[in-house]
C-alpha cells in the first residue's frame, strides 16, 4: 500500500549502507533520528468536514488525511511529526470530465475552494489546503487514467489526465509506443500534473520536456471547458497550450491530455564516463549539447555528488578497483561522472557515440562502460526511497533545481552550494551540498543541488533550519539569473520569488488571465500567485 | 531600391520562361496582363496628414504610401492597381526603445492607433490601416537593426526587433554564427516581425521555429516595459514569451530580442530525390520525420508540383534527360520530388544520409545527386520575385498554407486543393493548384499550397476572384482540422476564421490579455482579433 507518510509503496525499502552512513556522519556529524506520529494518532486529530454529503465527494478522514499534504520535506516533517496542518474537507474522484463539471458547479454553489490533485508528489505546496472560511474540496483525478485513443500515424495519445507514469507508459507499451517522460517521481506522479507544472524527464534531451509532449486537450474552467485541438504546429496568434502549461491548478482542471509518443526505440544504452575535473566536464557537456550530438539523457555529478554518490553505493571493494582504474587514467580526486544515453535506430546509436566518445576523449575523458549506465538506469526511480533510509538514520535531505544560461552556470552553481552549505553556520551545524546537470540544451542546463543536514533534535528545528537554507537558496537562485524553477514549478513554497523573472508586468499579466478564468479566485488559491 | 508596388529590389527580374507560359496556357487559358498605375499616380492621391508634426514622425507621402501595404495578393492588387485604400497619417521611425515609449505616449496622448511595422512582408493584412476617426501611425522599426550583444558559451544574441535576415546573419557570421532561420521572406522580413506572427524558416527541422530560437527581450506595452528574461528552460508557471510569440502587435511593440544561435555548420549538403507516387512519398517522409533521422530540411512537392516546378524552370532539354531517367528507374508521370538537407558536423551528415537513403530506398526513392538540391538552395528566396514574371505575363499567384496531424494530411490536401481548382468553376475559369509540405514534425507537416488564377480583365474581378478562392479554402482549412495558419500568422485576413481552432474560451481569453495590456485598443486594431 501507498505510504501516508512518505514516498511511494511501504513494500520497497531502500537502507542507508553503512559505508555511506559513516561518510555522512564524518562530513556533517551523528544523525539525530526524530520520533514518528502513528496513523491512528494522525487520524484521532482529523476535523470533522465542514462539507455535506455528495454522491461523488468522500468525507473519510484517511482520504483526507491522504490528500493533505505533498513530497517537500516540510510535507515530510507534517506527516511524520502527525503536525498536518490543515486537512481538505473532503476528497472528490470523479471519474468523467462531466463529473469534474458538476463538482465545480457544485462549489461555485457551496462557496468552496477546489484544489485539482494528481500524484500528490509535489515538492513545492501545490496540493497542500489552507486555513480559510470557505471549506477545501480536493480533487483527485486518479480514476481518470485511461488512454482514451491513439492516432496511430501521427502519434498522438489521449489519455485521462489522473494516469501516472507506469499507467501511461504500460498503456502505450502494450501497443509498441512510449512516452519517453520519465520524471524522478515517474512512479507516482501523473500527466496532468505533469502538465500543470511543467514537468521534465530524465531523456528529455530526446523526447522533449512536457511542453513539448503536451499536443492538446481539454482545461475545464468557471467560465466554461477551453477545448485545445492539436495541430504539429502553428503560426495562429499565441500558443493556448502554453497557458495550461504551468497553469498549476489555477486557471482550471485539467480534464483530458493529448500526448505526442514515440515507437519503442530499437535500442538504448547508457554509458558511464569520468572527466578529470570540472572544468573539464562542464565544458564537455556543454559542447556535447551544442554540437546537437543526438543524445537521449546527460547528466553530470560534480566532484562531491561524484564522491557522494560512490559512497551510498555500497560494494565499496568494487568502488575501490573502480577508483584505482579511474586514478590510472588520470580520473582523480576531483573527477565527475558522467552518464549519457543513446536510444534510436542501431545506426544512428552508433554514429552518436562515436561522436561523444571523440568529442568526450578530448575532454580527458575515461569510458568505464555501460555497468554504471546500466546501474543507473535500474536504479532511476529510487531516490525518494533513499529519503527513507536518510530519515532513519537522523538526516534530512531536500532537493533543489533551476536552469540558467552555459555562461552562468558555474557562478550560480557555486553561489548556490555556498548558500546552502554556509547557512547554519551560525548554528555551528555544517551542511553537505552537492549538484548535477541533468538537462541540457543549447542555450544553458538545469542544475540540481541535493543537500543534507541535522534536524537538530526537534520537529521544529529541522523546519527552521529547513525555511532558512530554502530561503537563502531561492533568494540565490533569483538574484543569480537562475530560474526558480527548471521541472518541479512554483507551489506556495516559490510563489514569493517568482515576480523576481516574471516582472511587475508578466505577474499582472497572470492575474489577469486568473480572474478570466475564475473570477471568484476557487481554485488552489496562493499557488503559483502569491495572495 | 526596393519596389514600392512589388517584391524586393528592383535590380532584380525574374521573368517566367516561355515554356513556363505555355504550360499555364495550356492548362488555364492566355494570360491578362493588367495596366500598372505609376507611383507618381499613386503619390498624387495621398491625402493630407491628420498628424502634428513630431520629430520623430514622417508625414511624408512617398514614406506612408511605402508603408500602406503588405505582400498578400490584395496588397499587390491595391499597389498595382494605385488604388491604396488606406494611407497611414505618418511613419516614425524609432531608434531606441525609449523612442517607442516616447511615440507609445505621444500616441495615448492624441488618441492615434499603432501600427508596428517590420519588413512590410505580411501576406494577411498585419500592418494595414484602416478607415477611421483615429488617426493612424506606423511605427518602422527599420532603424533597430543591430546586433546588441553576443553571450558566446550560451550562443545567445540579441538584436534591435527591425533586424531582416541578411542583416541578422551577416552580423552574425561576422563571428562565425548563424540563427539558422531562413523563410521564404528572409530578405525583407525581420526578427520583430518572426517573433510576431510566429515564423517558420525553411531549415526548422533543425534549428527550430521562431518559437524555439527565440529566448527573450522586451516587449513595450501600455500598461509598461514586458521584460522577458532567458532561460535554457523553466517550469516558473506559464512561459510569457509565449503571449509575445504570435502576438501581431495587439499587446506591445517589441523592442529587443534575444534569440538562440548556432555555430556554422560544418558542412551542409541539400539533395533531390524521386519519389514514384504520392502515397510513397507521403509515407517516406512521415516516416523519415517519426523515425527522428537528423536532417535539416525536408520538402516534398507533389505530383502536380513536381510538374510545375519542372516545366517552370526552364532548361526543357535538360529536364527531358532528368525525365528519361527518372522513367528508367520507375519515377514517371506521378512522381514526387522530394529535397532534403543534412547540416552539422560530418560524421553526423554522413549516418544522416545514410539513414535517409536506406529509407528513401525502401519507397522507391530514386536518388538524383546534389545538382537539382544546390538549385534548391540557390533559388530558396526567389519564388517571391518570380511573382513579378507571373504578373506581367497575365497571370496572378498566391500561397495558402496549413498544417495537420499525419493521419489526415491527404484528406485535407485533397479538400484543400479541390476547394481552389473548383473555386472559380462557376466563371469557367480554371485553376491551376499544386502544393508541398515543407515542415515536418512527428505529428504532423505543414502544407503550402499554391494556386495560379487569371485576373478576368479587371483589378476589380481580380479581387473578387480572390475572395472566393480565399474564403473557400480557409473555411475548408479549418472545418477539416487544420490550423488556419502554420507560419503566415493570423491578421485580418485569417482573423475571421481563428475562432475555429482557439474556441470561444480561448479567443475571449486572448482578448482579455488584449484589454489587460492596451485597454484603449490602439495597438493595430483588427489585426488576431476580429473587431
Amino acid at each position: 500500500m501507498r505510504r501516508w507518510n512518505g514516498w511511494g509503496e511501504d513494500t520497497t525499502e531502500v537502507e542507508l549502507p553503512a559505508h555511506g552512513a559513516e561518510f555522512l556522519h564524518a562530513l556533517i556529524g551523528a544523525g539525530e533520528p526524530l520520533a514518528d506520529a502513528t496513523l491512528e494518532q494522525v487520524l484521532a486529530r482529523v476535523p470533522a468536514s465542514r462539507l455535506p454529503a455528495h454522491p461523488q465527494v468522500s468525507l473519510d478522514a484517511e482520504d483526507r488525511l491522504r490528500h493533505a499534504r505533498g513530497q517537500s520535506l516540510p510535507d515530510w516533517l507534517a506527516m511524520r511529526s502527525g503536525d498536518f496542518g490543515v486537512f481538505p474537507d473532503g476528497v472528490a474522484f470523479p471519474e468523467t470530465a462531466g463529473q469534474i463539471r458538476e463538482l465545480m458547479a457544485w462549489a461555485a454553489e457551496r462557496d468552496l475552494v477546489l484544489i485539482p490533485y494528481g500524484g500528490g508528489t509535489s515538492v513545492a505546496g501545490h496540493i497542500n489546503p489552507q486555513h480559510g472560511e470557505r471549506p477545501v474540496l480536493t480533487l483527485s483525478l486518479e480514476r481518470m487514467n485511461s488512454l482514451l485513443e491513439i492516432d496511430a500515424a501521427s502519434l498522438i495519445a489521449t489519455f485521462g489526465p489522473g494516469a501516472n507514469g507506469p499507467q501511461v507508459e504500460s498503456q502505450l507499451r502494450a501497443q509498441g509506443y512510449t512516452l519517453g517522460h520519465f520524471p524522478q517521481s515517474w512512479e507516482l506522479s501523473t500527466l496532468g500534473g505533469w502538465v500543470a507544472a511543467r514537468s521534465s524527464g530524465q531523456q528529455s534531451l530526446r523526447y522533449g520536456r512536457i511542453e513539448q509532449l503536451f499536443a492538446g486537450g481539454t482545461l475545464e474552467t468557471f467560465a466554461g471547458p477551453l477545448q485545445l485541438p492539436s495541430f504539429p504546429a502553428s503560426a495562429a496568434g499565441p500558443d493556448l497550450r502554453e497557458m495550461v502549461l504551468g497553469s498549476e491548478g489555477r486557471f482550471g482542471v485539467i480534464s483530458e491530455v493529448r500526448v505526442r509518443i514515440s515507437r519503442l526505440p530499437d535500442a538504448e544504452t547508457f554509458y558511464a564516463v569520468f572527466l578529470p575535473d570540472w572544468p573539464r566536464a562542464l565544458e564537455a557537456i556543454r559542447s556535447l549539447a551544442q554540437a546537437r550530438v543526438p543524445l537521449s539523457m546527460l547528466r553530470l555529478s560534480n566532484a562531491i555528488e561524484t564522491r557522494t554518490q560512490l559512497a551510498l553505493a555500497g560494494h565499496p571493494e568494487q568502488i575501490a578497483l573502480l577508483e584505482k582504474y579511474l586514478a590510472l587514467r588520470g580520473a582523480r580526486g576531483d573527477k565527475c561522472m558522467l552518464t549519457f544515453g543513446v536510444t534510436g535506430s542501431r545506426v544512428q546509436n552508433a554514429a552518436s557515440l562515436r561522436q561523444a566518445r571523440k568529442l568526450l576523449r578530448s575532454f580527458g575523458g575515461v569510458f568505464t562502460g555501460t555497468l554504471l549506465g546500466r546501474k543507473w538506469a535500474q536504479n532511476r526511480f529510487r531516490f525518494p526511497y533513499l529519503r527513507h533510509g536518510l530519515w532513519s538514520a537522523g538526516y534530512l535531505v531536500d532537493t533543489l533545481e533551476t536552469a540558467t544560461d552555459w555562461s552562468n552556470v558555474d557562478t550560480l552553481l557555486n553561489r548556490l552550494e555556498a548558500s546552502l552549505r554556509d547557512g547554519l553556520a551560525d548554528a555551528g551545524e555544517r551542511v553537505h551540498v552537492f549538484t548535477h546537470l541533468s538537462h541540457v540544451y543549447g542555450e544553458g542546463c538545469s542544475l540540481y543541488t541535493t543537500y543534507v543536514y541535522r534536524p537538530g533534535g526537534s520537529y521544529a528545528q529541522a523546519l527552521e533550519r529547513w525555511q532558512r537554507l530554502k530561503h537563502a537558496a531561492s533568494r540565490c537562485i533569483v538574484d543569480n539569473r537562475g530560474t526558480i524553477s527548471h521541472q518541479h514549478g512554483v507551489g506556495r513554497d516559490h510563489a514569493p520569488y517568482l515576480a523576481v523573472e516574471k516582472g511587475e508586468r508578466g505577474m499582472a499579466a497572470l492575474r489577469a488571465l486568473a480572474v478570466h478564468f475564475d473570477p471568484e479566485g476557487r481554485l488552489a488559491p496562493g499557488v503559483l500567485l502569491p495572495e
